[in-house]
């Protein structure tokens, strides 16, 4: 087994691979910015480097990262997520320089980030993407009026080198077609100085739905269940709950198997996840492949009992992985509440700063992912996510009641955080009852906002209140 | 279901109990003696109701209890483990104040705390119990030796009316047994006045296993597994598995359904366990049949996914069990570390007193109960446990390095705890082997008792002894 681990990243996940890096005896090298100094995963390496002046630039060096393994003797060099977590490039550099990159190949990362490439090996491979085209700009509008028929309505216009939003428009019938084309053209051409324009059929309202993958580096693949994700603000999850709570056994079959081959297909190995919209008629589409482990990958140890981090670092190493299909199975449900230091009624603006007290939720059936404790400031230069609050229970309206009870519990105080909104989230009768999909924080996103002055009449966040004075005296 | 539970407890399982009625939407009503007002159970509780000016009386106190009941309109009251738990006038005084008692009726409480009822009603039933005797007082020495033959040697002579260790005598060999039944009747009447003596097979170094009873009042019965408590001192469990990490499948089928049986024998509801000796030949011998929830409940609770607690309420609300036999299996093992307030260099005496730093271990497979915070004074008037620490992994010796993390992130200054003395017990290879049983902790305790100065070539003390220091700064 490799005795010293690099941890090319920040926050709680760098304090999450320290700990499987403690689990396997193995030894953590933290690296961090100044703006870092004081973060958990700088008290708890075994060993640290400090990496750049600069808050960002020094978890952004590929150069820099593997002088500081070379120099502190580390085998291998995990990612985590974000960051150069995803950059082939690195991953390259990484297994140039005879370190171990924990994570899969570069080619296959390289591969699954062009996501052009990605669909039509899916496509290839008989995995179900988005119907779709190519450039439709040399087409009469005719023919592009049969195309959109065959896709059927509604449809999607997309810049082919857009993003951020920009140069898209959902069609909902033909007569609109034509003018939205035209429109889509001049801000692709205005946006990106290039107007091809590209057609896909339009999921609207769809589940985000994932698995996740495990493959050694023999062709062992297998599939640790699914995790519905469809809480979402702006493309950003902020609830996560595996399995699914509302996901026939069927599909679940269905699903998993086209998840495996999609892995197969692209010969991937490590962790990883395979991302699928499903639509109201349980129709799935390939989306894309994330190649390295997700900020929500917990919900997935907590009902698998296995340990995702721990596994990434055995399969980097060589081992042949001892898990079959048929070992795989989820015991209840768990969720994922990202809490987040935002100001949640200004439009979710980061709120970081000093943490005045910190009292996390502890006790059955509860799982708190966090780098950060009493007295920390938190930096403004990072992701606003401060800590993860997983539970667990055997059903999924015993699991959301758990979910409400850990966030009363839960005290941070000095910064705004996401917990009063998520608590509202709780006592949603839609959330508890699994009917939502990707549209379903905007549209609730006003009826969940918290109000200013408590409602002292509900009970469980008077009590939540009365703790944290209490504990404060 | 109930609208509000009265707790008749303190400490950790106080807090487990509120946590468990805020998980179902029922308040909860802590008492508290003066000594404990700034325990945590009273300021997570909904309503608090003060008990006592004495430390001990009113949590003792029958009559003040269901007073407070009444008082504050509990139509419940979870009596924890420990105090009046397995008071079964008490559990008869409440159910005639028209209270519910949350555990097992009276009378069966009354059965099975009078041990040799207990034994007759399983012998009755053809549970295996350690073969013994009636007193033998009114035989000849020819007679008792040709049921000691017939037993078996070992043997040992117990008073009948014995305790606390005195008026007990192991024979080894006949040569020894005339001589040692005569100094034990000798015993018996000078500590008891009562010379009667009677003879029960001696299981040399067993394993503690006991199975955990689910029963609700329709005469469903299942078991939840067992748990491996022998890791004892002074018969005192200080670490607790479950499952069992060296049971074979057969052995727990066989143990399992005697556990069942017994528990069908006594008309047993609610939760509840069955405690077995087994020896080195895997016979196994019921032992005792404890009445209420156990301590060590959460390593089962982490194993199977159920909540314990929760389901106790649930069962004393008149649920039908939804959980058949066959439904229940292990993922994995979990291991539970008792951290008590004690000074285990002298002797383990209780350490009570002020905690001026508590950083619980947090993170992955890693669950704390306690009631204890920073700031916090332990009352000396108590049980010595101040936090329950338990891990979960895939397999027994995974479960064992995550306890050692998890042992050494978990940070209390200002009372000295058996934090050190367990992390010595997981680096032990006899524990990491599974290869230990009731006798262990007795051979080995001063090869574990940890070093005045922490030795600093400890990789991982060094490192949590860091990130206290750097956390303190």
């Amino acid at each position: 087994m490799f005795k010293r681990i690099l941890i090319a990243n920040r926050g709680e996940i760098a304090v999450r691979i320290i700990r499987a890096c403690n689990d396997l005896n193995i030894e953590s090298v933290a690296i961090y910015s100044r703006a870092d100094r004081e973060s958990m995963h700088v008290k708890m390496a075994t060993h640290t480097y400090p990496i750049s002046e600069d808050p960002i630039k020094g978890y952004l060096d590929p150069d820099l990262i593997i002088q500081a393994a070379k120099e502190m003797e580390a085998e291998a060099i995990h990612p985590g997520y974000g960051f150069l977590s995803e950059n082939a490039f690195f991953a390259k550099k990484v297994k140039e320089a005879g370190i171990v990159w924990i994570g899969p190949d570069s080619e296959v990362i390289a591969k699954m980030g062009d996501k052009n490439a990605a669909r039509n090996l899916m496509i290839a491979n008989g995995i179900p993407v988005v119907p779709g085209t190519e450039p439709l700009n040399t087409l009469s509008m005719y023919e592009i009026q049969k195309i959109a028929r065959k896709i059927g309505y509604p449809v999607i216009l997309k810049a082919s080198s857009g993003g951020g939003g920009r140069g898209i428009r959902v069609v909902q019938e033909e007569k609109d077609l034509e003018s939205s084309f035209e429109a889509c053209k001049r801000e692709a051409l205005t946006f990106f100085k290039n107007e091809d324009v590209f057609m896909e059929k339009y999921i609207q309202n769809p589940r985000h739905i994932e698995f996740q993958i495990l493959s050694d580096n023999y062709g062992n693949v297998i599939h640790l269940l699914e995790r519905d994700c469809s809480i979402q603000r702006r493309h950003q999850k902020l609830i996560e709950i595996a399995p699914c709570p509302t996901m026939s056994m069927d599909l679940r079959r269905r699903m998993g198997s086209v998840a495996v081959a999609a892995a197969k297909a692209t010969k991937y190995t490590n962790a990883g996840t395979v991302e699928f919209l499903v639509d109201d008629y349980n129709n799935f589409y390939f989306m894309e492949m994330n190649t390295r482990i997700q900020v929500e990958h917990g919900v997935t140890e907590e009902i698998t009992g296995y340990d995702l981090i721990g596994r990434q670092i055995r399969i980097a190493n060589g081992e042949i992985l001892d898990i079959t299909q048929s070992d795989v199975y989820a015991q209840g449900f768990a969720i994922e509440a990202r809490i987040n230091a935002e100001d949640v009624q200004n439009d979710f603006v980061p709120n970081p700063g000093k943490i005045t007290s910190y009292y996390p939720a502890l006790g059955p059936f509860v799982r708190v992912d966090s780098y950060v404790y009493k007295d920390f400031t938190i930096p403004p230069f990072y992701d606003s996510m401060i800590a993860k609050l997983i539970v667990r229970a055997t059903s999924y309206d015993l699991a959301v009641n758990k979910l409400q009870r850990a966030l009363n519990e839960f005290k941070i105080r000095g910064v705004k955080t996401t917990i009063p909104f998520l608590i509202n989230i709780c006592h949603d009768k839609d959330f508890r009852r699994g009917n939502f999909d990707t549209s379903y924080l905007e549209q609730k996103a006003q009826d969940l906002m918290p109000q200013e002055s408590r409602d002292d009449s509900d009970l469980v966040a008077a009590i939540a209140v009365a703790l944290t004075n209490a504990l404060e005296e």
